[in-house]
C-alpha cells in the first residue's frame, strides 16, 4: 500500500494537478465552475477497495472501523505515515516538547472530507474534543463541491515586530527612524541570516506615537514558510538598542504582535440553492448571517463556529492555536463593533458565503518539526506550502461555518448534535442531559 | 502508592483546607497574607522521596524522569489513575468522541506547579504543543506564592439563550414577553428537567430589538457544574415556538451565546517586588501593562499569552478551548476598543495584577464524561468544582501574563525561549532558525 492505489470503484475525476507554490493573491476571484460531479452521496466501494488517489471524496468513509480507514488512504498515508499514527505520540517526544511532562494527552485525529479548493482535493486533518465538528466539516464541503468547491487567496507572509520605546520626549523620533531606515532593516536582516537566504527577511517599517511619551516601531518581516514568531522575536532584540538610541527612549518590549494584518486569508463558495435543500434553507443561512452583522453576541458564537473547523485542523498540523484565535477574534473587532469573520449572501441562484482573517500558519518550524504526527498530517495534505495550508483553513473555517448555520436555520442544531451526545452518555454510563 | 505517601522531606506546611464547594463571589477581595513560607528554589528531595501530599510546590520536579515524576505523585494520583495516563488515549475513545477518525493526536500531558489559589494548592494539567508555557506559568505561580498566592471568584453559572425572531412589525414585542415571563420560563425549566432537579434552571429573561425587525430574545439559565451549551441550546429550541408566537416573527437561530456576560471569573495577585528581582523589574511589567493597555496591537499578543494557560488547561481538562477563545477576546474587544485582560501596577511595594474574563467551564458533560485522561486531570487537580476551576484558569492565565512580561521586561524572550527551541531543532536535525 505504500505506492499509489489502482483507480477503481469510486465515482470522481481526479481534480487537476494545481500550480505549485502559494497561490498568488487575488487569484481566482470567483470560484471556480464545477470541475468534479457529486453532491449527492453515492455508494461507498465494495469492502478493501481503495478510493481513487487525490481526492477528498471517500463516500461510506465515516461507516469503516479505523483500521479500515488507514488502510483506504494508502496513497496519501505510506505504511510508515499509518505506523506513526497508529502508535501516537511516544513519551519521549512529549517530554522534550514542553515541561513537568507525566504522559501524553490524546485527542482523536480525523479526517475532514470533500474539501475542493482551488481546484485540488484536500483531506483536512483535524483533532478536536467535540462531536459533529469533522462530521460538519465534511458535510459543508461537500455542498461547496456543487459549487465548484472553494476559491480562495492568502497575503504574503509578513509578520510584524514591536519595539516598545518608553519615556520619549522629542517628536522628531519618526522622521529620524524613517532617515535610518535602510541601517535599521539591514542590522534586522543580519540576525536572521538564514531566513535572508531563504528569500525572507526586513521589509519596511514604521513608527507610531502613543500616548504618554511611547513611542512603537513595527518592523514587517517576511518569514517564509515559518509562523515566525521566533524569528520576528529576533529582529526585534536585534534592532530594539540601535531603536532606543535613534528615538532617544527607553528600551521595553521587544516582540511579534499576534495581529499580524498584513497576513491574511480569505475563502469564497458558491452553491446553488438547490444544493442546500432549496432557496428558503439558503435565506436561513442569510438570516443567519446578518443576525451576526447586526449582533456582536451572536457574532462571538458564530465566529466560535468558524474556529472550531479552523483550530481542529491547527491543532492536527502542530501549528500555535492560541495565536490564531488570537489574531482571528482581534481582526473581528478591529471596526469597533465586534464582527463576524464570514458572512453569507443570495445572488444568481446561489448561496455566496466569504471569510477573511489572518492567518499566520508555518510547514517549519516548532511543531511541524518535533511532532511526528504533525508531519503525517501534513502528509496527508499532501505537503501544502504556507500559504496553501492558510487558504485551505480559511476553507474549513468558512465550512464549518455554514455547515452550523444551515443546521441551526433549519431544525436547529441539538437534533443532530444530540445524537453523538446520547452516544457518548451511553458509553459514559450517565443519563443523556 | 494509592493511599497517601507520608510527609517527608519537603518544606512546605500543607495548605489550610478549603471551604467545600465553590468559592462565593466577592470572596477573597485582597490577596490573602502569605500562609506558606517559599519563593526562593530549594532542594528536591532525595530521588525517589515522595512530596508532601497537597502541595503544588514540587522542587526538582522537572530535572525527574517521567515515570519518577508519575510515581512521586502517589498522593494525587492513584495506581489506576497513573496507568490511565501512561496508557494514553484509547483508539476506540477517540474513534467515539469524533468522526472519521483515523488515530489519537497526542500532545505533552505537563503539570504546572506552584498554584496556590484562595489558599488551596493545585497542580493544575496543561497540554500544549509549545514550549515554555508549562515552565513558564511554574515560575509565575512561585512568584505569586510569595504574595501568598492568587486570590480569586468567580460568577454563578449563569448561559445564555438567544432566540432570532425576524420580520417582527410590532413594536410591543417586549411588553409581551414580559407579561409571560413565567410561562416562558417554565416551558424552558420543563425541557431540562435534570437540571432543574440538580438546582439549575431558567432564571431570567431579556428582549433585545435589533435593527430591521429582528427581536432577539435572552434566557439566562443557570446550568450548575456544566459547560451549558448542551442545556441552554435545549432551552432555546423549547422556548422558540411560543416566543415566535407572543412576539409575532419568524423563527430564526436557537443557540447559545459564546459571550457569557454572567459568568465572568477573576483572580488578582500581589507579589513583593524584590521577590521579583527589585522595583526595576516590577516596573517594567507596569510599562508593559500599559504598552498593552494603549496599543490594540500589543492587547493581542497581550492576551494570547494569557490564552496560552488557560488554553493548555483547557484542553487537558477537556474544556471546549474554542469556546472560552471566542469569549475571551470578545470581552477583550467590549468597550470598543481591544484592551488586554489581565493588567499590573505597583502598589504598597508589591506588583499587583488583575484578571477579569468568562470563563464557561464545566466539571460534567461532554469529554469530562467520554476521556479517561481528562478525568484524571480531574483527580489530579483534587476535583474542584467549576466555578473553582474557572478561578484557577484565571490564575493560570495571570500566571502566564506575569512571566511573559517579567521575561520581555527583561532580557528579552528569546533568550530563555530559544534554549528550549534549539533543544528541539538538536532533536529535529535541522538548524536553529
Amino acid at each position: 500500500m505504500a505506492q499509489p492505489a489502482p483507480r477503481t470503484g469510486a465515482t470522481e475525476k481526479p481534480s487537476p494537478k494545481p500550480a505549485p507554490g502559494i497561490p498568488s493573491p487575488i487569484a481566482n476571484p470567483n470560484p471556480i465552475p464545477n470541475p468534479s460531479p457529486i453532491a449527492s452521496p453515492d455508494p461507498a466501494p465494495a469492502n478493501g477497495t481503495p478510493y481513487a488517489p487525490c481526492t477528498s471524496r471517500l463516500p461510506g468513509f465515516y461507516r469503516r472501523t479505523v483500521e479500515e480507514r488507514r488502510a483506504l488512504l494508502g496513497d496519501v498515508l505510506s505504511a510508515e505515515a499509518r505506523a506513526v499514527i497508529a502508535a501516537g505520540l511516544s513519551i519521549d517526544v512529549a517530554d522534550r516538547m514542553s515541561e513537568n511532562v507525566v504522559g501524553c494527552h490524546g485527542l482523536p485525529l480525523s479526517l475532514a472530507l470533500n474539501f475542493l479548493v482551488n481546484g485540488r482535493d484536500y483531506l483536512v486533518p483535524m483533532a478536536v474534543e467535540e462531536p459533529s465538528v469533522v462530521a460538519a466539516a465534511s458535510r459543508a464541503a461537500l455542498f461547496a463541491r456543487a459549487g465548484g468547491g472553494f476559491a480562495g487567496d492568502a497575503d504574503p507572509p509578513i509578520m510584524t515586530a514591536q519595539v516598545q520605546l518608553d519615556d520619549v520626549v522629542d517628536a522628531g523620533a519618526a522622521a529620524r527612524v524613517a532617515e535610518r531606515r535602510a541601517e535599521i532593516l539591514a542590522l534586522g536582516d543580519s540576525a536572521i541570516p538564514s531566513m535572508v537566504a531563504r528569500g525572507g527577511g526586513c521589509r519596511d517599517l514604521e513608527v507610531r506615537v502613543l500616548e504618554g511619551g511611547l513611542v512603537v516601531v513595527h518592523i514587517h518581516v517576511d518569514v517564509g514558510e515559518a509562523m515566525g514568531a521566533n524569528v520576528v522575536d529576533t529582529v526585534a532584540e536585534a534592532t530594539a538598542p540601535l531603536l532606543a538610541e535613534v528615538v532617544g527612549g527607553r528600551m521595553g518590549l521587544r516582540i511579534l504582535t499576534n495581529l499580524p494584518l498584513r497576513r491574511l486569508a480569505r475563502a469564497r463558495v458558491a452553491i446553488p440553492v438547490a444544493t442546500l435543500g432549496g432557496v428558503e434553507a439558503a435565506e436561513g443561512v442569510v438570516r443567519a448571517s446578518r443576525f451576526a452583522e447586526l449582533d456582536p453576541m451572536r457574532a462571538v458564537t458564530h465566529n466560535k463556529g468558524i474556529m472550531n473547523g479552523i483550530d481542529a485542523a491547527a491543532v492536527a498540523l502542530g501549528q500555535d492555536w492560541r495565536a490564531i484565535e488570537a489574531g482571528a477574534h482581534a481582526y473581528a473587532a478591529l471596526g469597533g463593533s465586534y464582527r463576524p469573520l464570514a458572512t453569507w449572501r443570495v445572488a444568481g441562484g446561489a448561496l455566496c458565503g466569504r471569510i477573511e482573517l489572518p492567518l499566520a500558519v508555518g510547514t517549519v518550524g516548532g511543531a511541524t518539526r518535533v511532532h511526528p504526527g504533525v508531519r503525517v498530517a501534513f502528509e496527508i495534505m499532501r505537503a501544502p506550502r504556507a500559504g496553501e495550508l492558510a487558504i485551505v483553513m480559511a476553507a474549513a473555517g468558512l465550512a464549518s461555518n455554514l455547515a452550523a448555520l444551515h443546521a441551526l436555520a433549519g431544525e436547529g442544531i441539538q437534533r443532530g448534535h444530540m445524537r453523538l451526545h446520547r452516544r457518548r452518555c451511553v458509553e459514559g454510563g450517565g443519563d443523556a442531559r
